[in-house]
């Protein structure tokens, strides 16, 4: 199924750098513009995403969860 | 109290761009190198930190919230 | 931007039946099989999805959200 | 201790279905009138709880946590 | 209905000291041993529940949403 | 880098009991006044932080995280 548009205003495009894949969860790591961005998602989307090292994803966060720190 | 470092490996440094005021929740945009980042706060933290915009902020989120989708 | 797929495996499709508009975040109301599914977005995203009750959307969710209560 | 209500609106009652256990976070697969709702919690409450394929529970998500998108 | 347990570890056991009600979103302040905890729930939620200050109530929190900071 | 102070509300000051340290995720119990508050964070966070029982730290958590119950 595609999807037209999310909600979700924090997107990040980039390319897989890293997958340490366990058994229940895996990490990610999206390399971006801004960085390394890090997402832990189940190791079955994974699977049936068929993420791999090099691939061209993004990763995506609501804005209710994004903290504020001052410096 | 100031804090040496955090588990949050997703950390986006920048300015902030805008802050819409609500009587309980702000949205408070940051202008990071990846583009604009979104973050809900309360607005008591809102005021307890000052937040302005022109102030450094980092916008952080934990791995566990982040999502990826294919495209 | 057209989205192929999401790692998020809870998705659940249905009907825009009401929308609480707030300064800063919204209420959408799915109707759905299993009932109404509750989200609460930033009330930008509902203006830039254009979302109005009666339209088709998906309400989805990280597994990771989702908590497990016995009867 | 029984607790007579939560502020949760997105309550999703079914059976488990199947369960991948991990070392610290497993997999809870619930078959509701839905599909099948996702949660991951970790193995210390799968077992405190006692969950196994087939018994009734309730899958619960808060509303800030459910993303929308448009098809 | 009766709900007999959750999955969720962190639970703190308290009394409502203070309600900011907004038009979506409203906080919860709740008096506990640690302190006040600040929960952000559904207006109509709070009005379900019947929430009001010197109520006795329990907020809790998944493993997954808790960060930890060195100091 | 230090952090002068976040939005977070909802902070719990203790020590670290134990850990259950897993492939990708590691589950964090900090003693805090309120009893054991649990954390769970990415293995890699938690070397990098080089958490160890015993050591203090601050278990946080952002108020949209926090549901509310009633007894």
């Amino acid at each position: 199924m595609s999807i037209k548009s999310i909600n979700v205003r924090n997107q990040f495009r980039g390319t897989i750098k890293e997958i340490i894949e366990g058994p229940v969860l895996s990490e990610v790591d999206v390399l971006t513009p801004s960085g390394v961005v890090t997402s832990v998602i189940t190791t079955r989307s994974l699977k049936e995403l068929d993420l791999k090292p090099g691939r061209e994803v993004i990763a995506f966060v609501k804005s209710t969860e994004v903290s504020i720190a001052t410096l």
